[in-house]
């Protein structure tokens, strides 16, 4: 894609209303655009990031077994009715009639719907267990918004619903996707990622956990001890009081997160409620044990933008930028340099590499300052400066990698190969 | 994946209150499953389709320049009484209050999302034309639901919006649309396809056409004519009256169909309206002249099943099918097969094709039906007959491919370059 036709609006300069580092990046590079407040259209950038980030979960998924579905966003109330959520929610559930005069609401979670979903295939303990998620928008009328898609109104969640025979089942299966969970974070680029333990809250159940990023703009508490424990602050009540751990009775630290990803056994809750049963191998009615997992998916773009972020604009990694590779044409007055940087555009993207053009006619720092909002982590500047070489001038912008072993210009005759190398390089973080 | 964990229920026999032979297929086969009167959780299977023919929408919309973004599935009623839409299609909206006491709907169609967007990136000439498309969830206040996917409330949308300096400019664009339309329609496997003249409806603007299949459970009247004259009965008023073709004044012939897609030249009902403007060439305000295009991603998987479908199920292409090949054991006494089975379905799926094992203890019967259902182009068949010459049986479910051109037995030392040879060869159609 060329720079001029890319329908996104960059902002310069200080951005009114944006309270945190992530929130002005955003605002500026253009990756999202308020359409309401809590309401976020994601742009042709914010998108592709986000797009990126929902393959990386479902490649994730695929390693615990994940059958990817998609539920209706909307839902009738009766659903809602049979677990008593549709009146113990209402202050976060939007309600509607529709018009036959029934009750819709939006959901702002699906245990209801997937329940009724599994209760309708599960016969025999021959099918257990089972995942199913899907990748969906949701809407909770939160009272506050805050930093953009950190906190929003309407937002994209991963949720995945399994269901078991046994506890023990359950609790291994459990692992298997907290472990899924620090893998996928890692991919998306975060790194300073932790669990924690966590309250059930609305979902019931017994044991969950939070996955946090570490973040000084994070709006959770967390304490965390030396021992290991961590733990939401919401987890006991009167947590305001607690300032030793309750496994070893040492000094707990505070530290702030923003919850990326959460988990829950939620034991029979829904499944009992619902009257979801199968056969087991003795012939018996039994109820399935649930678990539920989440991950923020449009606060996972946010989060990115927190952690990984200079004065200038986000840091990508090779997963989740929008373009691997911006091809910069600095114009000379032989006329060389602005071909020569379409011709090797025009040869990557044939090549199937995601790439962008600025041959525009602007000042060379303008074309860098949008280049470190785009953000690609391959930026390639055709001048005159290299060019007696025979070579392009090729700049880095990760920081899961040394570029400093990395080659700082390139042969303008062997270009390709190159850079498909680098790409691959960069690629496994 | 294996089949017995396939998180899906299948019918057999007769299936209530289905209308259609695509609604019954798609009940039977597990493809959908109604959470709500008009709302539908698409299953592992259901989903698998949907997802390929958004992938299919998504290369078509790259040829025409399309940017992908994702607009909010709420929007606030502001945006909506600028146009005037939020009272005159107060019918078909979902509304709510938010917990502000603010008004909100959920979204049926995007028009004023998509300007409100637009306008805060449009400032010059320059940046003209583009086009913005999103494929993303709609809910319409229906009284009717009708056939499963063909007509539901909530539903999944392609809707690409294009905004122009000239009129000229646009109907190019239009026409190159038009014909993108036709291409990737072929691709989802859909047949008899045509585009008909239509009435320009709630959308405004001058000119518009619907792509429509032609069935003959359609719900459409389409009026036909020798001379290319091709139009919905909508078109004109009391079209019940025509009979005579208003471009050659023969006789007309009525059939039916279903919609798929329409496309929309808008003008500048929207832009106007909602005050979107650019400075042209010479410095001067204009007004960008806007296009529209829609296609119902649901209602194509739908489509698909009411058009190419036998009595023992759907006929999916190589790019809709929810697995490329399926691998069936039938067990035998010296236990020869099923380990067989396994072996290729590890391999297959080791090689990164979409394979589904069916190595169950069921008759040969029952997994053939299954495997109707579920329609893998390529089937396997591991059983004793073909073993004894070292071969495994194969067999097509395909409509675009004359099968008798193919191996209907293929050596068990080679298989996986002939199905990979396969595969592509049924790819292009």
């Amino acid at each position: 894609m060329k720079i001029e036709q890319l329908c996104v609006k960059r902002l310069y300069g200080d951005v009114a209303g944006a309270t945190t580092r992530g929130h002005k990046i955003a605002i500026k590079g253009g990756y999202i655009y308020q359409t309401f407040q809590g309401g976020y259209t994601l742009t042709p950038l914010g998108w592709s990031v986000v797009h990126k980030i929902e393959n990386i979960i479902r490649k994730e998924m695929d390693t615990v077994e994940g059958q990817e579905i998609l539920m209706p966003v909307v839902c009738s109330a009766d659903l809602w009715r049979e677990t008593g959520r549709y009146d113990s929610m209402d202050s976060v559930i939007a309600k509607f009639k529709g018009s036959s005069g029934a009750d819709y609401l939006i959901c702002p979670t699906h245990e209801e719907v997937v329940t009724d979903y599994a209760r309708s295939v599960l016969t025999s303990y021959r099918q257990l267990p089972f995942m199913l998620y899907q990748i969906q928008t949701k809407f909770r009328n939160e009272l506050r918004v805050r930093a953009g898609l950190i906190r929003t109104r309407e937002f994209i969640m991963k949720d995945g619903y399994s269901f078991h025979e046994t506890q023990g089942d359950l609790e291994k299966y459990y692992k298997r996707c907290f472990d899924a969970y620090y893998r996928l974070f890692k991919r998306c680029g975060l790194k300073n990622v932790t669990d924690v333990l966590s309250n059930t809250g609305d979902m019931g159940g017994k044991l969950a956990h939070e996955f946090q990023l570490i973040n000084e703009m994070g709006e959770d508490t967390l304490y965390i001890c030396d021992c290991g424990f961590r733990a939401n602050k919401e987890l006991e009540e009167h947590a305001s009081d607690i300032t030793k751990c309750p496994k070893c009775g040492k000094e707990l630290q505070k530290i702030r997160g923003i919850e990326i990803g959460n988990i829950f056994q939620l034991g029979k809750k829904y499944t009992e409620s619902m009257h979801m049963t199968y056969t087991d191998a003795n012939g018996e009615e039994k109820t399935p044990i649930m678990g539920c997992y989440g991950i923020g998916v449009t606060r996972v773009m946010a989060a990115i933008m927190e952690e990984s972020a200079d004065e200038n604009g986000p840091i990508w990694n090779m997963e989740t930028a929008p373009f691997a590779v911006e091809v910069i044409g600095l114009s000379d007055k032989e006329g060389k340099t602005l071909p020569l940087a379409e011709k090797i555009y025009n040869d990557l993207h044939a090549n199937g590499i995601e790439v962008l053009l600025d041959n525009r006619d602007n000042r060379a720092g303008e074309k860098f300052a949008d280049a470190d909002l785009i953000a690609a982590p391959i930026r390639l500047i055709v001048s005159t400066k290299n060019l007696e070489q025979n070579q392009i001038e090729i700049k880095y912008r990760v920081n899961d990698y040394d570029s400093t072993t990395l080659p700082n210009a390139i042969d303008i005759n062997n270009y390709l190969e190159i850079i498909q190398d680098l790409i691959k390089k960069l690629s496994h973080n």
